[in-house]
């Protein structure tokens, strides 16, 4: 397989932007790329876009990637449509970039574009919620409201509220956050500390939609979703895209003196856990690591799935950040902070930066291209001099693991 | 870019199965392409879903191969939702190519699967609808229905008429059938006898939703959906699924005596027509041809997407089976008939054999496949000496153009 390059990228401010459309946002982030990597469009030889839930949200269904470029001048390469719910666009970047591994395509240019408000909010909460298998989760919420009756209705209130599904996935998150209080001694205050990090880099970053700093009294103080996460302590959702221009090793040498080499493109699903056996997060990262022939220890930076800020922390750890049950310690210790030995999430994640679903694995990947290329600012990591960073990207839920985790190492 | 070889294929029959659900369909289609091809689900490395509709129609938005194959107890191995609209499902073969071709993996999946059937048929077509430019199209009927307030409500009745969908892509090739016979003087008895010849076909497959026979009279004669198409010229919906085991040379070598090869996988999108230029079939087909190192002369058999009667032959033309203007001819001659020079839709196709649009892609390579390696029994086309087949697979459409064409050259 060849080397493959990243040579520009794009991106929209993530926030609320219930005037744009996904044509808008699209175009805006894949101009910036276009722009930054000095590539016209008609050098663009495919397409790859990333999309989860404009069918139930906007009511566009299929074609979206064609809908989006065509209204750019695009037309006539081959365009793909793909979808892995939160990790949607992480998967159009593979894609991407197994075109350009393969030798098929030279340039290839990936998307991952969303908008999830819509005037109707319920709807939104309602397309997040087909991130699940729906079947198996209506009957669910069915035995949980049919045992609700029998118990006075609080299990049917539970069920309820799960039916918002940004509740259901942190239903779960609380619960794996409960159990890791209860075996490691994790506190509610590690958890909130994550929240004060994210969102103290996301301060810094013009493309997140939350910039305002909090204390840990306010992450702590802010109102309960599901016990120990307080509102601060989960992403938001919101609009946004995100785009990246891959190209061949000879191509890239041609365009800039500054290109980010692809060093591993791992795609995973769940299974069903087996006791004392890693999950899908440490296997997927471990064939990453494997093949980009570096180990945690080697990473600059770091941009991982922060759904809730408990899960900062479990990624630590399937990353292989820290050892089992020590992420409390990493957080106290400021060692993933801004400033600290191995700075994660220094756009200000999913929690601060926000997440338009279908555009988190994208912007994500933005991220750590620009500062591997010390693009970043005031938020920039180690001086400029960031060699290696790594994305985790995870989607939807089918039982008990992610329904797609997706690992990326860049290299300067 | 490594040789790529399909060593098994199943389907289920196509049709309306008010009772059976995606997890169903997929398990059928799936189980019997491992078990042509002799391999374990465990030995499948990689699978790539191909769905269009079942956000809007069944409420499964996102994550689809991963409720389908995890049900199957396929976990752990990347998994690719793919979406090209009627196209949905060759795009992911194109991409389960790709993953072998490219050396990453040695045995993947690819799966079409799709339910259009719903005790709402009304949602069936809203959700077909939404394989155009959404929002474009809104507006084309919104100014429809204005014109037809003044013009005493023809116009507005149209508009309703093409808000149903399949009647919206109906008027397309309603226009250009006018047009063709305007123009070259086709004539609405050969358009028929294209329902006819599929018909019988259709009579013969095991797998196709409708199997009776019909004349060129009652063809005619059928109730007329738009001039000059009956309801026997136009494609039904349908629920099925159809998928395909592909794997390296070596591995092929191990597991089957009787490999077909992937001599070509293009795929390209369309864009604004430019008077004298070819249009998208044409451009892909191209390309096909000369990755295969073939001819449409070397063709021993075709599938292609008769969404209508007419479409089947414009593509003829486009595909390059005769010139401009000769495919009336051409169906007269018989020359596209079980028995005649270059068998065309032997299987039936899309006006027969039916079309889950999801599932349509994988169905059409799941034929070629057969009919090369001689296993078709009564529609078996060339005695089983078949060498050479093509499929051409169209999805959506944005402005003017299919959103995306794909052509494949399977090879023995």
């Amino acid at each position: 397989m060849r080397e493959v390059a990243v040579v520009g990228a794009g991106m929209t401010r993530f926030g609320k932007w219930l005037d744009r459309g996904l044509k808008d946002l699209g175009r805006e982030a894949v101009e910036g790329a276009l722009a930054q990597a000095a590539v016209d469009k008609h050098q663009i030889e495919a397409a790859v876009v990333g999309n989860a839930t404009a069918g139930l949200i906007t009511g566009q269904e299929m074609v979206r990637a064609q809908v989006i470029l065509r209204e750019m001048g695009f037309g006539e390469i081959p365009m793909v449509n793909t979808e892995n719910a939160c990790a949607s666009s992480s998967t159009a970047f593979h894609l991407a970039w197994l075109y350009v591994a393969s030798g098929l395509y030279d340039v290839v240019l990936a998307l991952g574009v969303e908008k999830l408000y819509h005037e109707d909010k319920k709807r939104s909460f309602r397309a997040i919620g087909t991130a699940v298998d729906v079947e198996k989760y209506q009957d669910l919420v069915k035995a949980a409201a049919a045992r609700g009756r029998e118990n006075g209705g609080g299990a049917a209130e539970a069920a309820g509220r799960a039916g918002e599904s940004r509740s259901a996935f942190m239903d779960f998150y609380a619960s794996r956050a409960r159990s890791h209080m209860k075996r490691y001694g994790t506190t509610a205050v590690q958890y909130a500390k994550v929240a004060v990090k994210s969102h103290g880099n996301a301060a810094l970053n013009p493309y997140a939609q939350y910039r305002e700093r909090y204390s840990v009294e306010d992450v702590l103080n802010a109102p309960m979703v599901v016990e120990p996460l307080t509102r601060l302590m989960c992403s938001p959702i919101g609009d946004g895209a995100a785009a990246l221009v891959l190209c061949s090793a000879e191509k890239a040498r041609q365009l800039t003196t500054k290109p980010v080499w692809v060093a591993a493109s791992a795609l995973g699903s769940g299974k069903d856990p087996v006791p004392g056996e890693p999950g899908v997060t440490t296997r997927v990262a471990r064939r990453a690591y494997e093949t980009a022939g570096i180990g945690p220890q080697d990473l600059d930076v770091v941009e991982l799935h922060d759904a809730s800020a408990p899960a900062e922390l479990f990624e630590y750890e399937d990353l292989g950040l820290c050892a089992p049950g020590e992420s409390g310690r990493l957080i106290d210790d400021g060692a993933t902070s801004l400033t600290g030995r191995i700075p994660v999430n220094p756009s200000g994640g999913l929690l601060s930066k926000g997440h338009p679903i279908g555009a988190t694995g994208c912007a994500q990947l933005v991220e750590v291209f620009w500062q591997l290329r010390g693009e970043c600012g005031d938020r920039q990591v180690k001086g400029g001099e960031a060699r290696v960073g790594l994305t985790q990207n995870a989607g939807g839920m089918v039982r008990d693991e992610a329904a797609a985790i997706t690992i990326h190492v860049l290299k300067r």
